[in-house]
């Protein structure tokens, strides 16, 4: 049986294009014990994406050239030659971007659409949910009263991050690019206020007006002259959870910015880069609260669905350009 | 009665210069109910009054202009109306840089000659020392088999860190900036390897070459380029202790270096600033193990001290040249 796949045809010089993609014919092989045959339903794309087609060495393994791009997918099961799955049955995992494909039983985890519909387990009760709810919650440790910067605010992760450290009792700015995210996030997602970084002129200055009482945590999704700004009106015993670091990711060379670690001292700063995988004996924890909140109407949740399986490079660079409002998916 | 005292004469622009000080006559005032009547045998000299010495808002009060500079001090009481001192007491406290002057009882300690030199207190029992401590132990939680990194390993702070990472089991490598300096470390104190950042062309690949596992703590006295060629060889979940910037002390502007963020991420770095202070209620805990270590023979220290109260300003800008080894003290 021929199926179609995307495969990463050459490794980007900065900013990818679509030439860096080929969408091509591939042999479906049989299906052999202990393995399903799956149909891909949601396709998930995400920043993090970026550093796997470069060639070098990274936390997530580089993408293999000629061989199909992998990344979350939420797929129904069409064959099983395993106990654990039948037909019908919808699945999770880290998969490649082919409209029919064989896993492993092993790479997939059965997901339950009665609680949520099943593109959330690629974002908000999956990776992006759960990077928000660990970074926030184990590194950032947020207390009631205190301020919660968050960039990338409309992303997926950034979103989530703004309503939990409201459930939790803080003031909550967020930092986003366009006055359509503004307004979502005041008044789909209840934050305090936002700041469009693309229309600010002095982002320092709309940072302290908007934190009175300066800043306690910052969640950094975007690194860059954003973060710096933010830095600048951190308080003694400040937390910064180190995400994404998205207006980096495009650069060839490392980009040089200021050095601000005697700031950190001077305010026993406490910064954690971390990836959301650190917590995986945890994401039961995580995906609890974040169900539960879901069902009690305090956490909202937003896709942007892009139609069609050979969007996926599509919507892929469109994350670079800041085209999404919360998690992009591709229904194929 | 007339006494001799030490004022800041004027703002450094950079670089300090003896013109920024002044030695001038005092006049000493009566000892009140409560107070008692010092003479000063050391004082203590730090980089952290480098920050002092400038108009902005650091984690320590600017010095005053036309008043003394205050710091660490090892003085004997010569009168006291306090009930909790008489004379011949040795005490220690944050005291100007004055002969002889008159402190309340709440602003010193008593000192226990017995257990170690009365300058000690100042160094490896006063605030180096446990900066060290609580750096290396609360922060970097160091586990046997690990390896640490530590700038400035010549310094007060530093030797102490190389030290207790030995005696806690870890393979330790010091960055310096002198062959003395070097083999101070190796041959006095036990350091594996030891690195001088002046000679070394390539101090990333020294790095490297001296640490074939990677690094898993970086306790950083200093910033800048050392810094960066450290944190290019961290291991996944490295922790750095962020204690001193000494290279970027004396810059007007903020110095510009490469943005390392993303390398914090997809390792999981953590970085904490801080300053001693903050583990105020713990100091107990610091001086027992710390003067345990000094007595059982594991713990050893290194004094420069300079001879003449006259040569505290001159003692003070020589810390920013590496003119010391260990800890910086002036005897009056």
């Amino acid at each position: 049986m021929t199926t179609q796949q995307i495969v990463l045809a050459s490794r980007p010089q900065g900013t990818p294009t679509l030439a860096n993609f080929r969408t091509e014919n591939a042999e479906l092989a049989e299906v052999k014990p202990g393995e399903v045959a799956l149909k891909g339903l949601y396709y998930s794309v995400d920043p993090y994406m970026r550093g796997r087609m470069n060639d070098a060495k990274s936390y997530v393994q580089s993408f293999h050239i000629d061989h199909p791009i992998t990344g979350g997918v939420v797929a129904t099961v069409v064959e099983s030659k395993s106990d654990n799955f039948k037909t019908g049955d919808l699945v999770v995992g880290l998969l490649p971007w082919r409209k029919e494909f064989i896993a492993s039983e092993r790479t997939i985890q059965k997901i339950d659409a009665t609680i949520a519909p099943p593109s959330y387990y690629l974002g908000i009760l999956g990776m992006p949910g759960l990077t928000a709810y660990f970074g926030l919650v184990r590194i950032c440790k947020p207390k009631a009263g205190e301020t919660v910067v968050v960039s990338g605010a409309a992303g997926a992760v950034g979103m989530v991050v703004g309503q939990i450290a409201k459930i939790l009792g803080c003031r909550v700015i967020g930092i986003a690019g366009s006055d359509e995210k503004l307004s979502l996030l005041k008044e789909e997602f209840g934050f305090d206020e936002a700041i469009n970084y693309k229309t600010t002129t002095d982002i320092r200055k709309a940072i302290a007006d908007a934190c009175p009482h300066g800043v306690d945590i910052y969640f950094d999704n975007v690194g860059g002259e954003i973060s710096d700004a933010v830095i600048y009106n951190l308080n003694n015993h400040a937390r910064i959870a180190l995400c994404g670091q998205i207006s980096l990711y495009n650069n060839e060379k490392v980009a040089m910015g200021p050095r601000l670690q005697s700031l950190f001292v001077s305010k026993s700063v406490m910064i954690q880069g971390f990836i959301v995988g650190n917590y995986q004996s945890d994401y039961p924890e995580g995906i609890h609260h974040l169900a539960e909140w879901i069902k009690i109407g305090k956490l909202k949740y937003t896709e942007t669905i892009v139609h069609g399986f050979d969007q996926l490079p599509t919507a892929l660079l469109g994350l670079f350009k800041g085209e999404n409002t919360g998690k992009m998916i591709v229904k194929a």
